[in-house]
């Protein structure tokens, strides 16, 4: 199912990206290069004296050096020091880190994301390119500035990250969203949208961008396998669909939570055998140029750094540089300079060791959010519950000693990311029987959803709303009934990122008090 | 003409901004608070425990401590060494700086920038607010996805910054350039431009934007007084204008050549004094909340950095912080840790003694590249060449010995900035007079100018063509007559910034000889 059960062309057998550029809008379309490129060229005559660039001089920096205390790769508590200074290559001097750049992001570290790319993704085209970016929110807001126009439908999961959203609602832009399954969008669900799209959505244009969170989907925490991904990508082909692969939990991939009862479930692997173990990226599909994928260092090295990077065709990446000359420039030159030094200091292997190193340390706090559930509520196989059709596991109480569980919420044990996404079941919950009988609600099941997480406040623990991930398909569209969901269920998201141990079980433990307490449970 | 010279009312006398709401653009209203804010604020809460924000944990950052040698202020070669590491007040730890911000950028810096812009450029409102940003190129980015529809004229010098256009352009805007003199846009010009809109441009809407670069311009270098701010900004009451103030070379604001002359030319004043010399900010004259100001510390401390911070209005900030959750997030926190290290070292006297320095320095520079322009070529005053109708200095060369002087170009001595922007004068050229002749050339201006550059770049010595600067008004606009820019003239742009002396007098030298040969000087 993982990486290395695809066979890997050579390079040179490779393909290059078909022309695409018909995806592009009449903004992106419309981007001039910069003239001061005609210029540029100039600059590296032999003996040149340039009185055109405005740039600062350098001597006049008040930063002379730096050094930083890092992480030594592997899982060790050891640490090392990096330095950055004015000796060295000119393009690793940190005065060229702190000037102006030229917009794709430094060289040496393009090309070291050029080669990881080609080492751990594979991509089934040869002339990907690589340009940097501020973080992943930038890079989709690039995105939707190449391809998208006002009111583009933009095909995504059934639950979607709400800042995607927020940038292009109100662009106009509408969400095709598409049944999901423990693996992610079903890929015959997608084929039906598309294929009847003129007949359910007439006088409207079929989407032609699919934005997916792939591993570790936010919020759902579900990774897509291989097969699915091919016949994703195939359909993609089918109906000339890009694919925006927005996937900054990629390392972040676990197994089962089954496995994680064996002897040592926390054991480093051999970096090849852990990179063979994780899903393939869209790019190793990718034969045609059609994937845009934004690559982030914001969970597998700090957020703060604001650093990641884009892998797409020449066509896609020549009119990114465009907007990123007009719309941001480059990245920090600090943030760019120190994740290099970092990187090579660690080497590409190096870096695979932190990143196995990392997933187990979220793997572990994925199992005790798991555990500690389990500690505090029934939790049972779905397949208990068939009535729900449910995935994954359920968490259920009971009303007295002895009686039949009652089913809570629901959840499919991560795979990725940071987040259990539950589903609760409120048709046997006494307040919400009331709050329906009453009937003044229009959407009872988020007005319970919401007293209940008021509740969950009251006694000291937060979860986010389910309702924050519903796609945007319009004004009419925001109800449960509206939207076509289960009657009488709501969600919420859990993170098991960012609290200790301790704080995850007495979280759990006021979240189950709060449950029982609603459910009338013993 | 200076700072000084206005009087300053007490704070608590100043009144808060009035409601300029109806500026915003139809996206910009639409953009939604982000959801989870209503989540932050429970966050807070005693003993809280937060399942819900999805935030990487900072124990898995890989940068630990990280240490800087940085400049001393004040012109002295003298170093310090400051520290960021996981110790002291929580907003200052690198675990925080390392970790999603929220988007206003670090609470210790924006309170530092607010104390900075009270001081330094007293604004004549009350409740105005800071937000950070990624550079300016980002900031006008947002504060034309802020305000401007398709197809807005935007008010501008007659010549201006290429990538502030690049960037709107391509959305079908169009420039409305003012006439300018040493001293930028007059209010004359634009009080016209304004009443006799509607007559001029049936059928279009009145622009309600002016975007400045009002110290030192860039391509013109030149500086706007006091009285014409004042005016100007009067104007902009009476037309609901809204300034935007891209102003990153506000402390490289220099005295006339003259006073350069004197014992002492680059002597650092009293920072009282330096601050007090500088003319004001628009901020100064903004009793309505009208301008919004672009601060970057690309000029001041380095571009690499990608810092910088709106001034603006509330309304204006909170829509602003709306664009920068979808579109950016924070600026880099590594530049925002170690900006706001240096500005606490240095305090803000201790900055401003910075600028006085770097002031100082580029001074030299442009006093070196006007003396350089006066070794190789004859530089007389303008008054000279009545017929010109030039103001500062004009270049000139002889046919002959003893023969009269043929003017060459006129520049009027930088005021602020890191540019000359020169006026090419062709009518006495010969090679100019045969292209013209011929009559090939629908714009011989432009042509000869090409052919010129060119010349010049054969030669080694690189200018800006001053084509990049002209406003873009639509393409039937292009060509010098169709701008109605004076016949037989053309503009280039050199910058004194970047060069060493002897490459800046070096290039000079080269500019000269091309400039003899071609006028076919002695």
């Amino acid at each position: 199912m993982g990486n290395a059960a695809i066979g890997c062309e050579a390079d040179q057998e490779l393909p290059d990206a078909i022309d695409l550029t018909h995806h592009l809008n009449v903004l992106s379309r419309s981007r001039h290069p910069s003239p001061l490129k005609d210029i540029i060229k100039f600059m590296g005559y032999d003996g040149m004296i340039s009185l055109a660039g405005g740039l600062p001089h350098p001597s006049l920096f008040p930063i002379h050096d730096a050094s930083f205390t890092v992480s030594d790769p592997g899982g060790s508590d050891s640490q090392s020091t990096i330095k950055l200074d004015n000796k060295g290559a000119s393009s690793q001097l940190l005065s060229a880190f702190l000037q102006y750049g030229n917009c794709t992001g430094n060289g040496e570290l393009r090309k070291w994301c050029l080669d990881f790319t080609r080492k751990i993704h594979k991509p089934a085209y040869k002339d990907y390119e690589i340009i940097l970016h501020p973080g992943n929110t930038n890079a989709w807001s690039k995105v939707v500035g190449l391809l998208c126009e006002k009111g583009d439908y933009i095909l995504c999961e059934s639950y979607t990250y709400p800042s995607s959203q927020a940038l292009w609602i109100p662009n106009g832009n509408l969400a095709a969203p598409i049944a999901m399954d423990e693996e992610g969008i079903l890929d015959t669900a997608l084929e039906e949208a598309l294929a009847t799209w003129e007949h359910v959505h007439p006088g409207t244009k079929r989407p032609h961008v699919l934005y997916l969170v792939s591993v570790g989907s936010n919020p759902t925490g579900v990774t897509m396998g291989t097969e699915r991904r091919c016949r994703i990508y195939d359909i993609c082909v089918k109906y000339d669909i890009i694919i925006v692969e927005d996937d900054p939990y990629y390392f972040i991939q676990y197994p089962d939570l089954s496995s994680t009862a064996e002897s040592e479930p926390y054991r480093l692997l051999p970096n090849d055998d852990f990179v063979s173990s994780l899903v393939p990226s869209f790019l190793r599909f990718d034969r045609q140029g059609r994937v845009i994928r934004l690559e982030s260092f914001s969970k597998t090295l700090a957020p703060g750094l604001r650093l990641g990077y884009f892998v797409a065709n020449p066509r896609f990446t020549e009119r990114l540089l465009r907007a990123t000359e007009v719309e941001t420039q480059d990245p920090s030159g600090l943030s760019q300079a120190v994740v290099l030094a970092l990187l090579e200091r660690w080497t590409t292997d190096g870096y695979v060791s932190w990143l196995q190193s990392l997933r187990l340390e979220y793997q572990r706090r994925r199992d005790c959010m798991v555990a500690a559930i389990r500690d505090n509520l029934d939790l049972v196989p779905a397949s208990e519950f068939p009535d729900l059709r449910a995935q994954g596991l359920v968490a259920a109480v009971r009303a007295a000693e002895g009686s039949a569980r009652i089913p809570v919420f629901s959840f499919v044990t991560p795979t990725g990311g940071m987040f259990i996404w539950t589903k609760f079941y409120f048709s046997q919950n006494p307040q919400y029987q009331a709050l329906k009988r009453q009937g003044a609600e229009s959407d009872p099941e988020q007005a319970f959803a919401s007293m209940l997480w008021a509740q969950f406040a009251e006694e000291l623990v937060l979860l986010t709303p389910g309702s924050y991930y519903h796609p945007w398909q319009g004004p009419d569209k925001t109800s449960t009934s509206a939207r076509g969901a289960d009657p009488d269920t709501s969600h919420f998201r859990l993170t098991f990122a960012m609290t200790t141990k301790e704080d995850m079980e007495l979280g759990i433990k006021r979240l189950a008090g709060v449950i029982q307490k609603s459910w009338g449970a013993v």
